[in-house]
């Protein structure tokens, strides 16, 4: 942890926990995303990738980057969408261990278009993908028993066998003193799914960290007003509550304090997976017990260098990356960036 | 039929016979291609599509270009991938009643690159896809009513259930005196799924027009030469054989006669679905009633048409376009379609 106390001194951590593994489960996917802005995947376009994706996978390559333990629990084919992500997130240090090899069914796959409306348009191959062999096994066992912190993304309930799986992940870590974070990562409209209302409400009341984005703030509590729902879950047990508001920055709020953290005036190339990388900073800084001014610092820079690079997670950071980034002027970072990205097709304003 | 009568009076044919429908069952798949040359979908590339595809698709698509009545048996998911290929089948005169949508699944899928040797690197979402809920319902089973001529495709036999369907259409269809073609369409390797061998020697026993790729000749017959699989296919019942040897040209036979079509010179710049376009025209030709020399002539034209295109069926032509492209010498058609290629990415030498 040498490396975290340099870093962190400066930014008053008196002393680092020692973090057992972060564990998720859900979703690996490829993205493939259309290069030219429009409508849909009617007629052939220029499109690229495949780009390793996913927000449990986003999420969890983002915390292992900050150095923390981390695994996922998830299912790929027997194929190079399915090596691609396993090698990416090999490499960047996640436990891999426990991501299935189906040979039967393909790695699920995501085609994303942008509309001028920055409105995004989907083709999603998911319940039929390896994705929906995603069960408890012995290598998903070994990784919950030694895991001290679970993160779940509501995107990644998408079927009655992982909930069973993430529900009993909840119960046998929090046994053990561990702690959880929640995502809802979805729409309204996914609580017309039978049974997912109440799977979404059972995780909330086991959470500790609760990070909605924009409007799913209100989406599982009685209150209308962000007010009243930050009072409602701080008064249910949740210790802190992050709103993420993308482009116009994010606020912590628990029972003794409020904070707010600015955005970052970035040069947006791809917003898709900000959000995921945003809470694996900020989740990796909880719980290293940095004080939530510097998780929220670190969290906001990370979903800042995400949406500058194209890919799902080809933004995510390291800790000394976030350093050089948050030392820099906005406008010097805007400038190095665009010159790293991958997106060479000239000058841009 | 006016139009074939003036295009087919050059070519000797006295008379045509009236066709009813043709049908197929089987895979559409959306196809996205690898713009560059190389190994594998392991990083981000450029790509290009979606394409309408699967081989059932690409060759009904054909038949219905040269004018007859046909449709496929299908289904596909409530996606753009799907839509796009009911458009494109649509617009082209299939008969799209029988292809069902799935509102669960994603539309099959097929990525593919080229290497420089000319082989190809796959990855295939077909198994979990759309694809897997094909079934006989009150739509498959009126497109079943009305045909007159089913064509099978050995890679279409993917589960039992297509199995099922495709051996109870076929003994309908030649219960009324109806006709069956048969493509192999697949690896040797297909061979070790379980009950699949069985599955295609049934149809073969079944089938009128037998239209194999090179090796395949050999794949079903106890015969190993060339020469001798012939004869022990026409000698078990079967009308006619085509063999199709891709830039080598094709051979026709049945019991009175040999003939063979040479290859066309032509700028090749995508192989997939060549082998599809050709066996549609020489289907339909077939079915028409034309001399084999000429089913030959423009089931070549066809493919060679086909391979000069980017896209399994983006070269699929009408009569008149097989027409026009054989009364211009090679070098000509290699120019014009150069031309109208899609890959407008400068002069090609």
């Amino acid at each position: 942890m040498a490396h975290f106390l340099d870093l962190l001194d400066d930014h008053g951590a008196a002393q680092l926990r020692v973090v057992k593994p972060v564990i998720t489960i859900g979703e690996i996917v490829a993205e493939i995303m259309a290069v030219d802005v429009g409508e849909g995947f009617r007629s052939p376009l220029r499109l690229i990738g495949p780009y390793p994706s996913g927000a449990p996978a986003i999420f969890i390559d983002q915390v292992a980057k900050i150095g923390l333990p981390c695994a996922i629990i998830s299912a790929v084919g027997n194929d190079d969408f399915g090596w691609l992500s396993i090698d990416r997130l090999r490499s960047d240090g996640v436990d891999i261990s426990a991501i299935r090899i189906d040979n039967r069914l393909a790695t699920g796959s995501a085609f994303v278009r942008y509309r001028s409306t920055g409105e995004r348009d989907f083709v999603f191959n998911i319940v039929g993908s390896a994705c929906s062999t995603i069960r408890r096994d012995a290598a998903a066992s070994a990784v919950i028993a030694s895991a001290g912190h679970i993160h779940v993304m509501g995107s990644s309930l998408f079927s009655p066998a992982v909930v069973s799986l993430v529900e009993d992940a909840i119960t046998e870590i929090k046994a053990r003193g561990g702690t959880v974070s929640f995502d809802p990562n979805g729409r309204k409209e996914m609580l017309d799914v039978p049974g997912m209302r109440d799977a979404l409400a059972r995780v909330l009341a086991q959470t500790d960290l609760f990070l909605p984005s924009g409007e799913e703030l209100t989406l599982l509590t009685r209150a209308h007003t962000d007010d009243g729902a930050i009072a409602e879950l701080l008064g249910a047990g949740i210790r802190s509550v992050v709103v993420k508001q993308g482009a116009a920055g994010a606020t912590y709020h628990d029972r003794e304090r409020t904070c707010r953290v600015a955005p970052m005036p970035v040069n947006e190339v791809d917003p898709t997976g900000a959000g995921d990388s945003f809470g694996g900073t900020f989740v990796a800084c909880w719980l290293l017990g940095l004080p939530p001014e510097q998780c929220l610092r670190f969290a906001n820079a990370s979903g800042a260098r995400a949406v500058m690079m194209r890919g799902p997670m080809e933004g995510n950071s390291t800790l000394a990356e976030l350093e050089t980034f948050l030392s820099v002027d906005a406008l010097g970072a805007n400038l190095w960036l665009s010159m790293m990205n991958t997106r060479r097709s000239g000058p841009r304003n």
